[in-house]
């Protein structure tokens, strides 16, 4: 089974968008690999790839052709040296059971270290984007306010915590008051508001942000960023993660124009995608790994069932459904050599 | 005479928004000294100052008080042993014929280096706006694009002078075909288009940065940054100086929101003041001041004549009416030391 692209969405996307379809099992040529996929991850990047805009990731992707995702998976058959049947890898399988792709494009997972899981959320893109994001272009400093937009999602949940691991006074903005209330208890935030239960936001972010925003994390984009643009301390890095606001709207909303915010307060804005830092991935990992183990970096995971799942558990994660990491379970981790 | 602020100005600026009104000449007391203006610099920032708004360089003032400055006078009496009459100095002297300043926060100017009224240009702290912010702030590289908005004014005509110093490909907007063909024939722009004349800006700017931009000098704000914001480069720079186009709006305009453009592209914003450079200043100075000598940096001034005509003038120059640096002549040079 394989997911494609069978319509561009307008606004959210819809189960109608998505086709599922059949294929053949591939063959691995020379340095080929064949893997089963086990989880694919749902990541909300991809919702611009599909749009046709250009995504920080990979380039749009065109009608009928392969959703784009990073998975984890056993190897079946392997046309490369470095690999054999049974090891378990991570790379950018796709929406699909079985993935050919060159064994140079793979990353072998040891899955005595960590879930193997963890190797899509803390341990993959989603930690060293909250790291890389958070210490680096946000360049932050033990004792600083630190503010996050989608703090309940894959990346912002491991953002808040590395904050907090660093000494910050984190604040979370999130959809619902049962994920405000997740981040406070369960990992930590030392405050929370939610961004869709009514009431005023800018009244919600000064009363969480009593000593101003010194980084903001932005997840989201729109109304909360425009809020926080308002409460930016001296000097104060917005690291512009993800929009993802804006990617389901079927027209761009206006917002109000804030830039000479930024002059007086000598204030930055700076996009960045992750994969700028891959020389230093290795460097990330073991610090994230080494929290984890730890236990001062918490994981949390929703998985659908099925990869027939996907579309249905990709649409709900954009409207702010899952907890965490969202990933979809699409086959059993590898037991026996007799595939 | 001195002009104080008679109520905050709503929208552009009315000249009943200025009180003129008589002092007695001030007496300066110890480490102080008395001068006399003979030019005044009229600046964009003094409008958010106007408005109670933050400026990034002074406090808001309140109604009743003197308009902040900087001014070039001449010491008419000393209680300052490092100044004596007749000095030339360069100071935040205000709207007003003579001040009483510590001698501390005066800056001696020598006349035969350089006309003195460039200390409030080329010399002050818009060429030193220009200088820093294009390089240092926009980390301006050889061969790149450089978008400047407010091109004809006093900071942009330097800003663009210098990133053809710098061999860049220096593309203005202005507000008339005057100042756009000013650009081009006199200051050597590459290209400068229109933003108040018709057209499509979209279309404008693409035809004037084939190869998009790699730094956007942001003076003004407004339509020209929206547009600006979709033709960045990977790692485009934006340096927020002044966004004059939004501060004299009755009510906030709202504007698209492109935040999601930094993220594939990488793109930084920054805001700045030109005070964080201070320790800089001489070095700027010396380089700026060489330039000038070389002839490779043209200044360009206007002079009102009188203190009184200054309202005047400095709406006429929000408005974008002038051309360069906007001055207003309060009085004559010293000649005798009979005064």
């Amino acid at each position: 089974m394989r997911i494609t692209l069978a319509a561009r969405p307008v606004g959210f996307p819809k189960v109608s968008d998505f086709e599922l379809g059949y294929a053949q099992r591939p063959t691995p040529k020379a340095r080929q690999v064949l893997v089963r996929l086990i989880y694919l991850s749902l990541d909300p990047w991809l919702r611009s790839s599909m749009g046709g805009q250009e995504s920080p990731h990979l380039p749009p992707i065109q009608l009928g052709e392969l959703l784009p995702a990073h998975a984890v998976g056993h190897v079946v058959k392997s046309e490369d040296p470095d690999f054999r049947e049974g090891d378990v890898v991570e790379g950018l399988l796709g929406w699909q059971e079985y993935a050919v792709v060159a064994g140079a494009e793979l990353r072998k997972l040891d899955p005595n270290l960590a879930p193997i899981s963890t190797a899509l959320g803390v341990l993959g893109m989603p930690g060293l984007t909250a790291y890389f994001g958070l210490l680096d272009v946000g360049d932050l400093q033990p004792g600083e306010t630190v503010l996050i937009s989608g703090a309940a999602g894959g990346v912002g949940m491991l953002a808040g915590q590395i904050a907090k691991i660093r000494n910050c006074r984190v604040v979370g903005a999130a959809t619902t008051e049962a994920r405000t209330s997740w981040l406070c208890d369960e990992l930590g935030f030392d405050a929370a508001f939610t961004t869709n239960n009514g009431g005023v936001l800018r009244d919600k972010l000064e009363a969480s942000c009593p000593d101003g925003v010194d980084v903001y994390f932005d997840n989201v984009g729109g109304e909360v960023t425009d809020e926080a643009m308002c409460l930016l301390n001296e000097k104060a890095r917005i690291v512009v993660c993800g929009q993802d606001s804006q990617d389901n709207l079927e027209k761009p909303e206006p917002g109000p124009r804030w830039l000479h915010r930024l002059i007086a307060k000598q204030a930055r804005i700076q996009g960045f995608v992750v994969s700028s830092y891959s020389r230093l991935f290795s460097e990330g990992r073991a610090q994230l790994a080494r929290w984890l183990h730890e236990g001062r970096l918490k994981n949390h995971e929703e998985v659908a069932q099925g990869l027939a799942t996907a579309p249905q558990a990709f649409i709900g994660m954009l409207q702010g459904k899952n907890l965490g990491k969202q990933l979809v379970q699409v086959g059993e981790r590898y037991r026996s050599p007799s595939l």
